[in-house]
Order: structure tokens, then C-alpha cells, then sequence
């Protein structure tokens, strides 16, 4: 037996009855269903010749030995938001796992295979993302994840205490990147880029860098009946006319720019907006077009507030820089993707992943994507067609065979 | 002694002590600080040839007989929003006292002079605005008014019984009426346009008519990640390009338009807009101009939405068509103005006042407009200068010399 991408959607239906509902996915990180994919998974590996353990970043790692120690890591995640989707990081790991099934039944391989079931990709519960591959990256904060508690009032910690895990001892992860020298990770796009080209599955270039800000117009609120146009100060033109211009702005280079939070004050039907609170989130591949993204928006912004007589203040919420995937490991994914699908396409990774965690350490790293169905993700109808779930399969056993053959040279 | 505005402006601070605090006016219709108000201004009558009486609408008259029956009405309303300003609305009645005083010094005059104190001008507590000047020109429709409550759950209905009055009798106010051969009101402006022009006083040509409207745009929320720009189905783009056209429509047709709610949805700073809201507001002293209004915002939100790929819904929230003063009282008011100020300007109403009730049963009205200092009313840093007041008082005194003389043509 060879390949079986059948299994893969067939186990993918089985964890879907195991551990969803009407809701869609419930296997929120460090709770009792995450607990139960989490075993279930770990019955699937009965007979194959692998250790498995679980690492002080909560990851759970199913290790194939070969002839070096030079390992390939292949990684995904078990967790999911609630009421999620029923492909989004459990495809990973089962694709994964149908690779080292293939890998395992031909032998010894040259070198070693991994597979990574990461904690907590989804940050549902406690509001951080990445924990375990930011654990195993060594770039998790631990006074910075002191003060997370969910909505019961449950502090991360203490999930953490009911796995054996310590806040303080997570980044002793790290020592599982020691010999790792690539990582493979499939995830469905959670986009419509690769269904509006027709195309099954694509290769991501790297995850996007993002800027993060609100801004805020003050102007002031007025009767609406009796202030003539000519005397407003309207925050919310100002708002408007930056809603447009950043549409502009991301075509020019090449990124995307969001508003997607706008706030009116007093926000009633007969005041002019005295104060408009406006989030802009921007992001990139590129360093520099980010920069120049920001500082376009915010000239703008400045621009704008002076033609409506109002004032502007920006305030950071987050910000990232672009991580670049390997070009090798891309070449390598754009022929595994052409030779099973006929075509391919290489595209931007709008959302973070693993992946970044791990090729931010400098360790060679690529993606590929499955096409999703209306883009839509984090949703109990998000979708893929199974044929392209087997595709992307089989293209990821192909990159693998490439790139284990790329880690020998 | 003949007319004395200082008068005026110390009972206007005499009224404030009495029924403000460090938040401002406080005589909201039917408590008890708005029955202070009222008792107070009964004991200022002392000693004046007039008949004090409280109508079926909670309106009270005080009656300066004359040799006709032929009456001039001059109104205000005591009744202030929560919080409010020391002059919005008690000027004009103060104001009219100081008229009557000065009438009635001088003799029995030629016809009937009647000083109107309207009942919840503000519809602070039950939400509904001018009730007992539209029971006094019929308009107030009983059945609609049956289910309004406070937040406390106390009915309009029961607010009334305390002062023997009838939801089912508030319109036989109408034949308060009978006689009335003009009207005429001093308000403040509670707006920035005479401030603008260096002006004390200014003449109201009438009331906006009033078009208002709820705009829902629906798109498709998405990633801000993963959704290239061209594949999106942006709501608030939709939104922010006719919140900007609007305010070249008002411009065309010489009204306003403005867009003072608006609410996104998801409304978080990762996603593209799926549904936004936003209230239109728009007014115009023409009712065609008012109507094309309309129609054109209409069309713009039809055209926005397919360039956006989004969908538009709207809902009526009110309307009222314009309501123009008399175009003789006008004249006169014009001239009164010109003769206390040197200058004088002609500007319409944004907000309702008890006026456009009187008038839209085709009594000829008219009103003047006080300066009032950064446009801002329903506060309690609303102002207006000392020597604004005096010369609004003088102004409206010469207007009712004027309209007395007028109505005996």
C-alpha cells in the first residue's frame, strides 16, 4: 500500500462526529474535547514504528527515526476556535500523518521524519496565538502569558498546571528544533484567491508583516439641523475619506489595508460626529512597502483631518514583520503542486501560522495551501472539495519525498 | 419705565439657581423642578392686569385683554432637556413677560396680548417633543402617545393624571386658537451661523422639512488577511462614499445631510466590513429640494453599492415636510432686527420649535434667533452674551409693536 488520501478524509470526518457538534468544532486548546482528538490521535499511530511525546510547550511530537538525526519536521494543529471549521489545522496533522504512514511502510528512511501537533495554534481560549511553535521558537514570553485567563476567570497558567506544564519552562521546547532542517506545513488557504483561479492547491511565499493601529478624528458634535455644512468639523469624513484612500494605497503595493472597526460619537441620527475611532490594519510581504503602506495611511490620515478641520491620533495595537519562507523549499512545493494538480500558484499567507514561529529561527520552511470553498474559515461551513483535500495530500507527500532529497545534498 | 432687559437676564439667572445645578437646567416637563419653575413664574405676574389659566394640553396662557378680541401670541417653554442650557426656551418666555410688562404699562392695548408657556417642548422624559403645542394646533394624536413610558415605566398617560389632564382631552386646546391672529417666538439660534457673521439676532424664515432614514449595506465579512483587495465585498466602503456624497448633495440643493451613526459588523480589526448601518439625516426649507435630496442620496447609495458588490436596504425613520413662516412677518421681523442691531440676517431652523406648530395651521408666525456662542445647546455651557440677550429682548419687543400695528391693517 502506498498513498491512501482517502484515509485522510476519512479520519477528517472521524474527528469531525468525535469532537463537533451542530456548532461546528469544538476542540479548544487545554480543554477535555482538545484532550479527546488529542488521544484519539494518538490511537492512530498503534503499529507504526515511532516514539511520541509531548514537550514543555505542550506540542506533541511523533518522531520516525532514520539513518541521520537531520530531521524533517511535517507540522499541524489538533486545535480548533470554537464553533470552527473541521478542516483548519486538524488537516495538517492528518495529512501528516498519512506521510509518515507512506514514509514508515518504505523503510528506514535517511533521515528522521516528525511529525508536530502544535498547542494551542488558535488562541481561543486565552487570547494568545502560537503558543506551543512560539514555545518551541523560544520567542514565547512567559511574563507576558502571566496574566492570561479565559472567561471564567482561569488563568493559562493553571490549564497549563492540569498538563504538567509550567509558564516558566515552556521555551525548554526549543531543544526539539535542534536538529531540524525543514518543516512542511499544509493548511487550508481560509482565502478565495485559489478557488477564484480554479486551482486545488498553491505554495505560500511566507506570512505577511502587519501593522496594526486605531486612530481616532476628534472633531465636533453638532445639531444636525442647524450647523450648515460649511461649519462642521465631522470626524467621520475624515474617517470615510480614509477608508477609500487605503484601498488605494494597498493596490499600489501589492498588500492589503482593512478598516474594519469604525465607532461614531455621540452616534445618534441628528449630531454630526464629533469623534470617529477608525481600525486600520495593513500588512505586507514586503518590509519595505509595509513601512511605506504605514506611512502613507498616516499621511493621509493628516491630510484628511486638516481638509475637515479635525484632529488625528494614531495608537499601536500590534505590529509584525513580513517572514519570508525558503526559496528552495518554494521551488521544490511549486513542482510536488504542478506534477499533482497540473498547475500552481504562489501566494502571500494573509493569516499567521506555525510556520512563521518556525522560520522565523531561521529553519527552512514552506506551506502549501488547499483551496477553501468561499474563503471562509472559523465557521462550522467552512469547506474544501474532497478531491482537492486528496490533491493536497498527495502534493504534500511529494514535497516531502523533494525535500528530504534536498536535505541530503 | 418702559422695557427693561437687564430684567430679563437677571430672571433668566434667578430661574437658573432655582431650578439648576452643577449640571445645568433641570426643568424637565412633568417633575417636580419643571413645577418649581412654573410657580415661579406665576408669582412674577403679581401686580399685572392678566389672567393666568393651564389648558387641556398643560400649556399655560396669561392674558393681556385688549380692545379685540384679535390676539397676538408670543411662546416659549420653560421645560429644559436633563443638563441643559440656562436660555434654551425660558428666554423666550421671559422675554415675552418683559414685553407684556411693557404693553400693559402702556394701557389697555388695541388687541388681545397672550403669552404662551408650551408644555414638554422637549420631550425629554416620554420622547415625544412639542406635545402641547401640537395638542393646541390638533395635530397631537392621542393613540400614539397611549404607549410612551419614562425609564422609570411611568406612563405619559399617568404623568399627566397628576395635573388633571387627559390624553383623550389634550387637542380642546385648540381653542386657544380662535382668536390668535399671529405668533411669535425668541429662541436661541443652537447653531454657529450668526456667531459666524458677528450677529446678535437673526430672523427665522421657518422650519427645515426633515427626510430620515436607517442604510444598511451588506457585503461579505472576510479575513483582512486573506482577502485580496479585488475580492472583496467591502460594506463600509459603500458607507464611507455616500457619507461623503451627501455632502455634495446638500450642497447642490442648499440643505443638510448627515450621516451621524454608523456601526460595522463584525466590527473587529481583522475582518472586512459584512453589514454596516448608518443613519442618514437630511433637511432642507424646500420640499422639492428636500425630496430631490432624497432621491439622490438614494440613487448614490444604489450606484455605490454595485461598485462595492454590496447590497443596500433602507428604512424610514421620520419625515416632515418644510414649514415656512409669513413672508409679512418676516418683513417686520427683518426690520426690528435691522433697527435694535444695525443688521440683520435671515436663516431657516435645523431644529423644531413649538412655532412650527402654530404655523402649520396657518396662524402667521415668525421667530427670532439669539446668537448663540460656539452653536452649542442642550448643555450646560450653553451661553449667549448679556448684551446679545438685551438686544434679542429689544428686537422682539419692537417685532410685537410691529405685528400689533400689522394686525390692525
Amino acid at each position: 500500500m502506498s498513498l491512501q488520501p482517502q484515509r485522510t478524509i476519512d479520519e477528517l470526518k472521524e474527528l469531525r462526529a468525535l469532537t463537533g457538534d451542530e456548532n461546528g468544532a469544538q476542540r479548544v486548546a487545554w480543554t477535555e474535547t482538545w484532550d479527546k482528538a488529542r488521544a484519539w490521535f494518538k490511537d492512530k499511530l498503534n503499529g507504526l514504528p515511532v516514539e511520541y511525546e509531548m514537550d514543555e510547550g505542550g506540542n506533541v511530537w511523533v518522531t520516525l527515526r532514520g539513518a541521520s538525526d537531520k530531521a524533517l519536521l511535517i507540522g499541524g494543529h489538533l486545535d480548533s476556535v470554537p464553533n470552527g471549521g473541521w478542516l483548519d489545522g486538524c488537516l495538517n496533522v492528518l495529512a501528516g500523518l498519512e506521510v509518515l504512514r507512506r514514509i514508515a511502510e518504505e523503510g528506514t528512511p535517511p533521515v528522521t521524519v516528525r511529525l508536530v501537533d502544535w498547542a494551542d495554534e488558535e488562541g481561543a481560549r486565552f487570547g494568545r496565538s502560537l503558543i506551543g511553535s512560539s514555545a518551541a521558537s523560544g520567542t514565547f514570553n512567559p511574563d507576558e502569558a502571566r496574566q492570561l485567563k479565559d472567561k471564567q476567570g482561569i488563568s493559562l497558567a493553571d490549564a497549563l498546571a492540569r498538563y504538567g506544564l509550567s509558564l516558566d519552562t515552556m521555551t525548554q521546547a526549543h531543544r526539539q528544533m535542534a536538529n531540524a532542517a525543514a518543516y512542511l506545513e499544509l493548511h487550508i488557504e481560509q482565502g478565495p484567491v485559489l478557488e477564484s483561479m480554479g486551482l486545488p492547491v498553491g505554495v505560500v511565499i511566507g506570512t505577511f508583516g502587519v501593522e496594526r493601529h486605531m486612530i481616532r478624528f476628534t472633531g465636533q458634535a453638532a445639531h444636525s439641523g442647524s450647523t450648515p455644512m460649511d461649519k462642521r468639523r465631522d470626524a467621520f469624513a475624515a474617517a470615510a475619506k480614509l477608508g477609500l484612500e487605503i484601498r488605494d494605497i494597498a493596490r499600489r503595493h501589492g498588500g492589503v489595508c482593512t478598516m474594519g472597526s469604525v465607532v461614531t460619537r455621540p452616534g445618534i441620527v441628528t449630531a454630526v460626529v464629533g469623534e470617529c475611532d477608525a481600525s486600520l490594519d495593513q500588512r505586507n510581504m514586503d518590509a519595505d512597502a509595509l513601512a511605506a503602506m504605514y506611512r502613507e495611511a498616516r499621511e493621509a490620515s493628516e491630510r484628511f483631518a486638516q481638509e475637515e478641520k479635525v484632529t488625528v491620533e494614531w495608537s499601536k495595537l500590534w505590529s509584525i514583520h513580513p517572514i519570508l519562507f525558503h526559496p528552495d523549499l518554494i521551488e521544490l512545493a511549486d513542482e510536488a503542486v504542478r506534477e499533482v494538480c497540473g498547475a500552481s500558484h504562489r501566494l502571500p499567507s494573509g493569516p499567521l501560522h506555525d510556520s512563521a514561529e518556525v522560520a522565523r529561527i531561521g529553519i527552512p520552511t514552506v506551506m502549501l495551501f488547499a483551496q477553501s470553498l468561499h474563503g471562509i474559515s472559523h465557521n462550522k461551513i467552512e469547506d474544501t472539495k474532497e478531491e482537492d483535500i486528496a490533491m493536497s495530500v498527495q502534493a504534500l507527500d511529494r514535497l516531502a519525498t523533494k525535500t528530504i532529497a534536498w536535505m541530503l545534498k
